[in-house]
Order: structure tokens, then C-alpha cells, then sequence
């Protein structure tokens, strides 16, 4: 039997493309001239099945949980931020609180295990798998049916967004870093030491300790990682793995992602490894300051469309991402070809 | 006497500065974590003099020229089509035209020197300085006359554009990459060959052939350029030169000024050549194909925020990144901090 996680996402339509890439090529502007974002207005193109591809509407879904792990003491952070940091984004002070606004996109967090239990926040769902992983240095970050718990979570989250173009997932768990690196070096084999990085800001001592940790972590697990979900089960978070079927629902609905940073990505390339078929709905939304983050785009071919030197998380980047993704689709659908406007061609 | 493009900038605060900065890190995030965002925000603070900066209102200009320089068969495009653009933006239907609907900024095209005379069109100024530059190849571009009369276009465009936090500028001129090329090296002493790029998308033949032209246009100008205005003078275009006006009155009015590609850096640093006190009012939106564009902007010592490999000008570079900025002033303005929100901090 299928479980809902493995049903295959609709595909890209390679005739659409064609006509699409040639409706760029008669646009009143040089043959290539909008450059990054021509590439994105095909691709949605292709996706969406239609030369008038959109982005209009969007969800901003940040979901929260804690990490085990974070009694190695790996974080410049207390654990207890990520439950204040729920209530930061309840009351509009956290940094994806004010791009949300600014932008105009639906925004809501979703509690999927912080350790400690939170009061009842406006926009804030709680939907706790449990109190926090358990520590992947000395057993599994979670059981099974926590695992398929989370992304069941993610999953409802684009099911009852309703009808939008684009989703935006965001994360917040101190200690997560470490479980994005965890996963990067899953999906990479690449060393810890080239995947672990200062995450909200800690020492060159810590950052050691840190390699050390995912190192110790993978030496455990790598043996008995026979298939995607067992590697978020054994070394992801809760909300790494709501991610993760949030992006997977999104693609089978035909929603495209604006993926957010490293431990964002990190949730992607898991997810793309349990469904494959997904790959294409994923858009990267920048190249965050993490410098695994870049080799794990660099892993999956993906060509991210900012690099601020960012490294917050939240849905952060992703959100500022798109206005960009939204500009590429109204320019395909709305500038006028050559013969429309009159404009003279070039020999280009 | 000073002339009006002469007069000095309002200087950007250095204790507001350090307030901001001070603001920043109490933010709630890791210190450093909104990477570029944090300095556009900064930045913005110390030339607004508040920790509350604002990106809220703008207005796009495209200045229209048509070149001289063309005569000499440097481009892929026929010179009618500056006309036809100006035509194609006053119907909506140019990607500036969707941009600035879909970004909800008020837009106009200003008219400074098409070689044929326009009708009336919505939206469009008609300030034509003359009928398309000289070639700069045999003679100079334009008069002194003529020269500050297209700074002055831009000026007056700056002064009726009312109260706005923002200025972002765009250009349409066949052959314009060729005379942005020739300030390029006029300003950094490169090559010709280092500051020449495929424009609108020209052949190896064509690219080698705009090189000598720009070469032979420097072997006759450059012993005369004896300040910023000579070089525009002799070098610039109708277009250009009313950037560069732009730019300077709108840092004197107090105005941040998002630059867009090639064509316009060209115009800010040579706007910068006649005025230093504008630049901390000039922030570079993004980094353009044109080869040229990333060694002019590392002259300027610019670190632009967007790099999507476009190359079309109007301004649309510059467009996108007005979410970006507005964003960054948003996060400052609006963000919790750490004492306000509650939230544990860090030992970063």
C-alpha cells in the first residue's frame, strides 16, 4: 500500500515549457534579458500548465520544536527560546512576523514539540508530537509514529491553507542547526566539519564541539538509514519533519515552495529523497551565511534566487523571495510580445 | 558660484549610526543573523536620522535617449526602438510598466532625446534636449548647454515628485551600453574591452567592433575630461546625464536612491565624480550580466543586493530590490527586542 507521503506530485509539462520559453523569447525586452527570473516564470509555467503562471497568494507556515540534542550544549541559546520565540511570533515582534505584514502574506506558527507546553497564542497552532526529540547522539531523535505524527502535521497544514499559489515553510527550534547538519551530511556524505556552522552565533570551541556531535550522531545511525524516512526519524526534529510533509503535500497539490534556508533545505532534500516527484515544486529562496547551506543547494542543483548573508531561519529569506517569484510570473503574463506593442526585433 | 549639482548632500549621522547598530543587536535574533539587511537598515537610519527609517514611498523614472554612438552599428536593435519602448511603457506593457503595477509604485517615462519626436502619450514627459546625442566616436555628445539641461530634467523630476523615501531611476536608449562602457573607463582607466558587454545581446563581431569604438571615442576624449561634467558631456547621453541629475537632487533632498544596472552606475558614479557628498545616499539594487557592471560597482566599492543575472535596465533591477529595502526599514522599525519580547539571550 502507498502512504499518502509516496503518491507522486503532478508533472512539470514539457509542451507548456516549450511554449512557455518562446513566449519569453517574443516579450519586448533582449532574448534572455530578465535572466534568473525568466528561468522561474517557465518553470512555474510548466508546473502550473499555463502561459499566465501566478503567484499571488501564498501561507507562511513557521513551525516550531525542540532538540535533544541541545543537551550536548551545541546552542549559543537556551532552549527555553524556542517556546518565547512562539510567542514572539504570536505577538508580531519576530522578524517573519514583520515580513509577513509587510508583504501581505497569511502567517501562522505551528507547535510541533517544544518542550515546554505553551498557553493558547493567537495564530498559533498546537500540534505538539511530543516535548522535544530525544538526543540523536545516544538513541533516535523519535519513534516512528512521531515521525509520521509531523508530517501528518505538515501535511493538514497544506491541506486546510485553501487555494494558494505558493507556500512558505519557516522553522524555529533551538538546536536545529545541528539537525540540519546531521541531515546534510546524510544526503552528502560530505564530513560534519564541512557541514556544521555557527547557527545563531556560537564559538570556535563550540563549532568543534558541534562537528563532533553530528559526527558522533552519524556513527550511530549512518548503518541503519535504509530509506528517507528512517533519516528523518532517527536524526531530523519535529518540525524538520513537518516541513517535510508540508513541502510534499504542497507539491501533490500543486503548490509550488519557496524553501527557506539551511535547515529548510535540509527538510527538502529529505523530503525529495522519500518523494522524488516533488523536486520540481521546489523553488530556493536564497543561499543563507551557513556554509553547509551552500553545498547542500550545491548537492541538489538548486540555484537559490538571493544571498543576503542571511542566516535567521523563520521563513525569513523565503518570504523575501517572494515578491521576486510573483514579479517573474505577472512579467510572462503581462508584458506585451513584439507584434503586440509594435516594437521593433533586434538580430539577438 | 556653486552651481545646483554642486551642493553638498545632507551627511549621514554617525551616532545615529551606532544607535542603530545598538538597535539591531537588541533585536530579537541572533547578532548579525538579517546579514545585508542589517546594514541597508543601518544605513538607511544614519541619512533618515532615526531609528525608525522608512522605505515606504518611491517613484520610478525612465529617462529615454537615443545615441549617436549607433551609427557606428553597435547594437542588435534598430534606433527606432527607444521610441517604440517609450510607446511600450506608456501601454503597460514593458516589464517596467508590469513591475511597477505589480510592486504598486508610481511610474513615469521622461522623454530627454529620442531621435524621433513622440506623440502625446499617457504617463510620458516630453523634455527632449535634442534629437539622439552626437556620435561620440567624431565629436563630443552633446553641448555644455544641452549637458546641463538634461541634468536639470532630472532635477526637476526629483522636484515634483513630492514626498518619497525612495528613488529608483531606469533608462532606454539604443546604444547606451555603448556610452555607459566608455564612463566606465573613463572613471576606472580599465580597458575597453573590459568594460564592453553584449548590451541587448550582440555577436562576438559586433561585441569586438563596440570595444574599438569605445576605444577610439577614450583616444579622443579622455586628454580633455577635465571634471565630472566634461566627462558626460562628451561621453554620457541625454538619458544618462538626466540620471545623474536625478541622483544628485534627490540625495540633496534627502532622498535614498536605488541604482539599477550597467547603464545607471555608469550615471551614479559619474554623478559621484561631480558631487562625492550623494554617495551614501546610493544603494545598488543588483548586479547585471554586463561584465562591465561588477567592475564598476567594485570601483564604487558597491555591494549590490540582488544578483539575477538580468541585463534589461528601465529601471528593473532596481524595481525588485525596492521589496528588499523596504523590508529591511520594516524589520528595524517594527522588530521586538529582546527585553520587550521576553526572550532569553544568547551568548553570541
Amino acid at each position: 500500500m502507498t502512504v499518502w507521503y509516496e503518491v507522486a506530485a503532478p508533472e512539470a509539462d514539457p509542451d507548456i515549457r516549450q511554449q512557455a520559453i518562446q513566449r519569453q523569447n517574443n516579450l519586448t525586452k533582449p532574448k534572455g534579458a530578465l535572466g534568473r527570473l525568466e528561468d522561474v516564470a517557465i518553470q512555474m509555467s510548466s508546473l502550473q500548465k499555463t502561459l499566465s503562471p501566478k503567484a499571488d497568494t501564498a501561507l507562511i507556515a513557521v513551525f516550531a520544536g525542540d532538540h535533544g540534542v541541545t543537551t550536548e550544549d551545541i546552542s549559543a541559546y537556551p532552549q527555553t527560546v524556542t517556546a518565547e520565540m512562539v510567542r514572539n511570533f504570536a505577538n508580531g515582534g519576530a522578524a517573519i512576523s514583520v515580513l509577513a505584514r509587510s508583504l501581505d502574506i497569511p502567517f501562522k506558527v505551528v507547535n510541533v514539540g517544544t518542550v515546554y507546553a505553551l498557553e493558547d497564542l493567537p495564530n498559533v497552532e498546537d500540534h505538539r508530537v511530543g516535548a522535544g526529540t530525544q538526543n540523536m547522539c545516544v538513541t533516535e531523535a523519535m519513534t516512528l509514529e512521531q515521525c509520521e505524527e509531523a508530517f501528518a502535521v505538515g501535511r493538514d497544514v497544506i491541506d486546510q491553507a485553501g487555494d494558494i499559489d505558493v507556500f512558505i515553510g519557516g522553522e524555529m527550534g533551538i538546536g536545529n542547526s545541528t539537525a540540519a547538519a546531521a541531515l546534510a551530511v546524510a544526503h552528502t556524505r560530505l564530513s560534519a566539519t564541512a557541514m556544521v556552522g555557527r547557527g545563531t552565533g556560537i564559538s570556535d570551541q563550540v563549532l568543534a564541539k558541534k562537528a563532533a556531535v553530528v559526527t558522533r550522531a552519524m556513527s550511530r545511525h549512518l548503518p541503519h538509514m535504509k530509506n528517507g524516512v528512517e533519516v528523518l526519524r532517527r536524526i531530523g526534529g519535529y518540525e524538520i519533519n513537518a516541513l517535510a510533509g508540508a513541502y510534499i503535500r504542497a507539491a501533490q497539490k500543486g503548490i509550488a515552495v519557496l524553501v527557506d534556508g539551511y535547515i529548510c533545505t535540509a527538510a527538502a532534500i529529505s523530503a525529495v529523497k522519500i518523494n522524488p516527484s516533488i523536486r520540481p515544486w521546489l523553488f530556493f529562496s536564497h543561499c543563507s551565511a551557513e556554509p553547509g547551506h551552500k553545498r547542500l543547494l550545491a548537492k541538489m542543483e538548486a540555484a537559490p534566487l538571493l544571498e543576503l548573508d542571511m542566516r535567521l531561519g523563520e521563513g525569513s529569506g523565503a518570504a523575501l523571495a517572494f515578491p521576486i517569484l510573483q514579479a517573474a510570473c505577472r512579467l510572462q503574463k503581462e508584458m506585451a510580445s513584439f507584434d503586440e506593442a509594435g516594437v521593433s526585433r533586434g538580430n539577438d
